[in-house]
């Protein structure tokens, strides 16, 4: 047990302290409640306690948002067309990160606490992780309203995946769509062609 | 066994002859597969053998699309600021049905077989159930644009549901954009602020 506890506590010191990329460690496939009393306990929740997630949980939420789970490269969520044009970001106490699923790593795109830049409420000062979901509109779509209706449903597909693990896991999560786009833009250094469109802070609840 | 698969054949038969309201089976709650090998297992799939689902698999579907899961009328989608203004259709063989989740039972408002209307594909004709996703745009955003980035979003959740239901399951099935929405405002019979968004396609794989 001590052993565990210290090691959980090294996982978080080293996310903690490096801007470099972090590989993370692999998700665990066999684990987790069965989909359906999964399905039971979803619920969106607002209440954070403030410290680093262990590294295993951060991948389990990257694979469940963006994952890789075959061999052809496709994922855990669909995209229309495969265009896979949905890139998701990691803002954490430290630094921003980009989720590279071919490595299943977080590569650090700016250095820094930018949580509060996240979104209008409180808690985006608390969460230890917030998940800021990207659509590369060039890819899909004609018009406005067809490029947001393809962007929504991805980052839809993607939240209810991290909000079905925060089920099984008993973590605290809820989608936000009130958030500072133009912020957004700057802080995890988008294209032109890309748009914040949803975050997701997740952490144990208080 | 001979039991089992004759209360199966009777499911089938009941659901398929009458365009009565349907009250489902109770969906069970402690069943499936582990989160994370649902995650693992989601994928898109086009092939499905064209005869009708068991009961209680059209309720796990409902359930995990639209479904109410506690007491104070939350569902296991969120939605922007919980209004709650996404309905869910069931386009079976036999006739289109509204999904009444505060009853668990489907409603039906159209008789016939309207599965061609649904989408541009075959496999629209062969599938044995189709999911519609319908957003009332009146209940959400400002413009077209955010209407539509809403309506995406709430539909991308309940669709995941229903992929991560079917990997558990062993289903095929789908998401679809390309979709025919004015005939289908017609076959379901919406208001002018109700508009179809996706539709999705579940079946026994062929």
């Amino acid at each position: 047990m001590k052993n565990f506890a210290i090691s959980i506590a090294v996982c978080c010191i080293t996310f903690a302290a490096s801007a470099q990329e972090i590989t993370l460690p692999k998700p665990d496939l066999a684990s987790g409640k069965p989909l359906m009393q999964c399905l039971s306990l979803r619920r969106s929740a607002r209440n954070f306690v403030n410290k680093p997630l262990p590294l295993q949980i951060i991948s389990e939420i990257m694979f469940a948002a963006d994952g890789i789970n075959r061999p052809d490269g496709h994922k855990t969520v669909p995209t229309a067309m495969n265009r896979q044009n949905q890139t998701i970001y990691a803002v954490t106490a430290d630094a921003v990160y980009l989720y590279n699923n071919k490595k299943h790593s977080l590569v650090p795109v700016n250095k820094g606490d930018f949580r509060r830049d996240c979104g209008m409420q409180p808690f985006h000062r608390t969460a230890p992780l917030i998940i800021v979901f990207v659509s590369d509109t060039s890819a899909i779509g004609k018009t406005p309203a067809e490029k947001a209706l393809y962007s929504g449903n991805h980052a839809g597909s993607a939240s209810q995946n991290i909000y079905l693990y925060a089920a099984s896991k008993g973590l605290s999560t809820v989608i936000c769509g009130s958030i500072k786009k133009d912020i957004l833009k700057k802080i995890l250094k988008l294209k032109n062609s890309q748009e914040a469109v949803f975050a997701q802070p997740i952490g144990f609840p208080r």
